[in-house]
């Protein structure tokens, strides 16, 4: 469903401060970006895609190892939007770096020495660093995060060292700017999470209910 | 995350025929067909694909156009498996026919002839037809279902006529071989209630608990 958003009334003086840090704030929309390797989990990856653009954040789907399509772990193809080559040349720094889950794609971010020197930065930076599934798996790989509550797909937790604390439980941990999540089945929650960090409470409000997450 | 499943004992003489019967099963699985147009909503196409996967359904995403990749609602481009010419020409009768949202997708969807005669053709033989979304209005479209309870995405309910019995405050609706649900918060349970009616509510708690929907 495309959202039909009603324009703002443009004679009304009391909201007229209120409208121009609006458009303020929609110019300056938020970045995130997405890495898909071979065998990631499609709905994981194509859910908060699709919710962060919902919310208004400006997401790049980037391929980990091209541009050209790449089938997941249940033989969906995705397409990237770029090279993640490419996403990093033209832009370094994301507000957000994402990794979805699936255990082969998972396994292909662990091993990437692009992925991990991306992961460091944004950590040095402190941005926004994300993963679902068995994605966490590849902070323990390129040794970020260390100290962090976390959480991931229950049969990686044992890939998962004392080096941070593991929570059950929760569909989401949000830890400082680590964020994490458990499965394809709680992605919707991941992706409302991310909005929330990225935008705010309202907005997360405005993509469950169009989406009719609660409520139907 | 991909499931390891657990090998059956050859040896246990007690579970000989349940194995043999189990084999039986997965040969005659279950089919699906999904049909994306431009302007699918993604999440709710992939969720519908992956979960039915997921329970050893055979999935077919088709492209209402051809095989090319198509655009999806929120920029994301799937690659589909066959065109929907050739998913028809291969099989003339799947064991369901699916059909996403998305405004325009399912637009597309509701004025395509082809796509009218198949869902005739699969009322008539009983099959499983279900939409999610903006596409029940597809059936008011081709004029299939008439008489049955159906949902649809809330904004949509003015397009759903008075020769169905429009049904609000449910995730999914069935009503006979009709199966319909509410919008991409709701596609989880969309996804298991066509489990459900394709294999059996072992295997649909089976796909919940492998994605962590509840439990986690
Ligand atoms: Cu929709």
């Amino acid at each position: 469903m495309r959202k039909v958003t009603k324009p703002k009334s443009r004679n009304n003086p009391v909201k007229s401060s209120q409208t121009v840090r609006n458009l303020k704030i929609s110019k300056m929309s938020k970045s995130a970006l997405v890495i898909i390797a071979q065998g990631a989990e499609e709905m994981e990856t194509v859910i908060t895609v699709d919710m962060l653009r919902r919310a208004g954040v400006s997401v790049t789907m980037a391929g980990l190892d091209g541009n050209s399509p790449v089938l997941c772990s249940r033989q969906v193809t995705l397409v990237p939007d770029k090279s993640l080559a490419d996403a990093l040349a033209e832009k370094p720094q994301y507000d957000a770096v994402i990794l979805p889950g699936g255990l082969e794609g998972s396994d292909r971010l662990s091993k990437s020495d692009v992925v991990g020197t991306l992961l460091k930065e944004h950590e040095g930076s402190g941005k926004i660093i994300a993963a679902i599934c068995a994605a966490p798996t590849a902070f323990v790989a390129h040794g970020v995060g260390k100290g962090k509550k976390i959480t991931s797909y229950p049969t990686t937790k044992e890939k998962i060292t004392s080096d941070y604390t593991y929570i059950e439980g929760e569909k989401v941990v949000i830890d400082g700017n680590f964020v994490t999540s458990r499965g394809p089945g709680t992605a919707y929650w991941f992706g409302l999470s991310l909005i929330e960090l990225l935008t705010d409470k309202e907005k997360a409000a405005q993509v469950e209910k169009g989406m009719i997450i609660t409520g139907y």
